[in-house]
């Protein structure tokens, strides 16, 4: 039976590279879609390319899309810093949020998914960003997918789109032990907002500290992070 | 009482051009937006920056991402002849249906609002559009509104955002009128899938024909298209 394709937003950190191996694992033709959308840094877009290789993607591609036009963000406006302690007031939504960052992502998705014929599009979304991030709620996803299905010839011809967020529910403990499962090679995925010219994380974001909390609680060692 | 701030969507063309104008007399305070998508012609480009200024938008920001990595559409990618006939099948989507063209202009247009703290999106879509463009359908745009206010801090807040399309249930004669209403210079608006370089329309396309179809209707002459 031939593989069904599916279209697989991939950032090149954990979350996203996880979920390009799952959904490889379960059975489709992965199209990997990178956009670099403005964020600081260019090293996880080669890091994403890296893991379309090598967990064996049908093909990759990269589209631009510069959402520093829209400003609001610490991660594509170079005037906001990127938090690097703890103290983010709970409930607020965090300065590194992206304004409508998934809408976007997942209408570039869509388009291409469009073009493909896929009927999957997967998202590596997960519980921990959606405790501060609005578009990363499962009612995001589901009303996602309702707009596509309207958005779209494979829509109106009865071909349903669905948004996949296979992570949505998992602790960073679960999906680092999913993704050792899968055989991802973590040393060469990188989460960090602000990692340095050459790739190596801060260590004291929140995307690095929630990576340390997973692989703490997973009980393994992070092959991203030098030893001291 | 200050001006509300709206994001307006504006190609160029006779109905965003049109839709612009409309913000501004309904008391809005316009900060216009051109999404150059991959399209074949640059030329509208210009004509909405000079319709943003002359019609008095507050700001006119134009952001490029290329849906021509997605393909599928005549309007952006160059192998893909634009129809010169009428002979599309009733009912079927056009070639130069641009796969999700829709999705991702009012995602960007949701960005921009998010941090201009803008309540509402305009977008020139109309009648005509839709009946071979799924993304132009009334339903389309409900989930979009829904979709929009779950993805962003301010649906979460509880400062609902609402997609407005002022053209909907216009046709192009209705158009041309409210137009001519408002004052738009419809000499610098342009219409057409596959202008000249110098950006004279085609005469020929389906956006050509569907424009030169609503000023005939409205009883004028399209000051746009040179006398013979």
């Amino acid at each position: 039976m031939p593989r069904r394709p599916a279209v697989v937003l991939l950032s090149g950190g954990l979350d996203s590279t996880t979920t390009l191996a799952l959904a490889i694992e379960q059975g489709f033709e992965a199209h990997a879609l990178t956009v670099r959308y403005g964020q600081r840094h260019g090293a996880e877009i080669s890091r994403a390319a890296e893991q379309a290789v090598r967990l064996g993607a049908r093909q990759h591609r990269i589209v631009d899309v510069d959402l520093a036009f829209a400003g609001g963000s610490a991660l594509t406006d170079r005037t906001i810093p990127v938090p690097r302690s703890g103290d983010q007031a709970a409930g607020e939504i965090p300065v590194t949020y992206v304004p409508a960052r998934n809408t976007v992502l997942l209408a570039l998705a869509l388009a291409w998914a469009e073009t493909l014929g896929a009927g999957d599009v997967f998202i590596g979304a997960n519980v921990l960003d959606y405790s501060g991030y609005p578009d990363c709620r499962p009612e995001f996803f589901e009303a996602f997918e309702r707009l596509g299905n309207l958005a779209t010839r494979s829509g109106v011809e009865g071909r349903p789109l669905r948004i996949r967020a296979p992570l949505l529910d998992m602790t960073k403990a679960e999906i680092v032990r999913e993704a050792l499962r899968l055989g991802v090679d973590l040393g060469r995925t990188l989460s960090c907002y602000d990692p340095d010219p050459s790739g190596a994380p801060c260590g004291a974001c929140e995307a690095c500290r929630l990576r340390a909390k997973g692989f703490r609680e997973a009980g393994v060692s992070d092959p991203s992070v030098g030893a001291p």
